[in-house]
């Protein structure tokens, strides 16, 4: 089975770095997973499926229409933030970017399940997470700790 | 986008006719999604990968590796038997093959969201269900339920 | 600790039985929990507060307001549908008052999990519930069943 | 309605304080809500019972059972981490001392969904938190954010 990755955050900002993730994640055989919405999340769909990757959403609410145009594959849980446990215990790592309360309660999940936590610089600072400068570090972190 | 199509119940007895459902599911260009682990959802997920389709695990548990060999894709939810609301929503349809009480739940699940329900004979019986004799008058009345 | 008992179910026909439930709970010195919302689910609590009793609500929402008047204790689950596997969950016994589809799926995890389940008649008919033809007939079996 | 308060966190060392949270709680009129389970949980139950209060648990597991002594009302989730959403989402106020990642997780949503955070010194550090000195300290903190 190829790796799961999950990319967590938000804000428009970030989008950039966001589908950089997604790319090279996908050209490094990853799957990208998702909370399946927009900004940071759409945008790490959209640079995975530019490299011909595969995208898992998995949303909140309870229509699967709501997903980004980039999601191959959606996972409509309907039971709203507490997705965000979902998303962080599907990635066999995890690597945040931009972010606010939702991504911080993503990043302590993957924590507690002790999944590979990697936060690009931007993401919330929490104590004892791995940190990377750019999205290729991350991806490098992510890669190599989940291996 | 594919089709999903979440394939529930449980019982030995009912393998045979879960792999056959799979694997119609996928000659029809259907994504086979289920709850992950064994039986009826294992035997869905063979049949659909013997016919060259794509599947999807929607765990309760914690760890990806609870999923069965055939998950292409697994989603790891943590919530227990709550899966059961994602399992059954994130359907376009549903094919009920045995099952018990949780089976129970995802088809009152899916109905309440107005997904399309099918039951093969020998699943819970419920009223207003949409039944089936066959494997392939399932997948006929699930698809035919969703174009 | 006292017994808690789920009283799950919908339609405003049934509020008059369900107020006498929650009345007959209470007399017997029963907490009433219930899914938080209106028709059976106020009935209930209103009867139970009417007799002096306590009550807890399990809200599907993020906000304690939705809560009917007659809930003493609100827990807020913000999970949706899911949050019938915690109404179901936290009856020593579960009684059912009318219903549809969410109240199928409630008895069906109240069944998963072994709980005592006890139908009115008029509830969604399955196989192997205890039935009542009156709410005194509904609690006394509730009551004989978690002794 | 009683406010309900919410106490989360972790930790043998942080019981005393956790107790006189509790306590402080209760003497005020409020419900103490809490995950249900040991350490700071109990702690916080023991102090709200010691002052006649009242006490609600929040289990993520699927047995009553499983809640300490000190909890008057049980809801059982099935949830696991999930539940954790619960908890923050059911306190009018949340207050936490000391914890690790599901403390984080808790303080996370509760931010999110716009609820009053007060930290006690000890707890997860996060920016933008009301912060606390003393139990207190932080009851003042968090019923004055409420009223």
């Amino acid at each position: 089975m190829a790796p799961q990755v999950s990319v967590i955050g938000s804000g428009e900002t970030w989008e950039d770095a966001a589908a950089e993730i997604g790319r090279l994640l996908a050209e490094r055989g990853c799957t990208v997973v998702t909370g399946g919405l927009g900004e940071v999340m759409a945008a790490a769909h959209r640079g995975a499926k530019a490299a011909g990757g595969t995208t898992i959403a998995i949303l909140p609410g309870e229509r699967r229409d709501d997903a980004n145009p980039w999601a191959d594959h959606v996972v409509v849980t309907g039971i709203g933030h507490a997705r965000n446990l979902a998303v962080a215990a599907s990635g066999d790592a995890v690597i945040a970017v931009g972010g606010g309360w939702g991504t911080l309660a993503e990043i302590a999940f993957a924590q507690a399940l002790g999944r590979v936590v990697v936060a690009l610089d931007g993401a919330p600072e929490v104590e004892g997470l791995r940190t990377a400068a750019t999205p290729a570090e991350a991806v490098e972190l992510a890669l190599a700790g989940i291996e």
